[in-house]
């Protein structure tokens, strides 16, 4: 089973690599580009087939490793 | 509209953060975790609704800016 965990900055939290790709889209000539903002994804290869058990142990790898709850949260794909 | 661009490692390109990740979830008591592969996503928010322009100008941004050809790829998503 594979999990793909996407991390992403909470709202109001500054993305200074994403104002910087801005800025430099727009330097390229890319008017239209408003506005962007990263993410990171880990995609997880997971020896199980048990769906309920992979959710519960995804969510606790996100709160003891992958994600900052201050900063950041987490949204879990399993596929 | 807003793009999500996808920036993921070629294949038998080694990806560091993956493996320590990996590691790390291991020694936390997560055994089933066989493999982490990371990926990063720029989610772009254009000031356009023509989808057929920009699909094509999100294209020319991977290419000039966002992804390295030689160890990335990526993979577009409109919406």
């Amino acid at each position: 089973m594979e999990a793909d965990v996407t991390i992403s900055l909470n709202k109001g939290v500054a993305d200074p690599e994403g104002s910087n790709v801005k800025k430099a889209l727009n330097l390229l000539g890319f008017d239209e580009v408003m506005n962007v903002r990263t993410m990171k994804t880990f995609r997880i290869d997971l020896a199980t087939t048990d769906r309920v058990k992979a959710k519960k142990d995804v969510e606790e790898m996100c709160k003891k490793l992958l994600a900052n709850p201050v900063i950041q949260s987490y949204q879990i794909e399993l596929r």
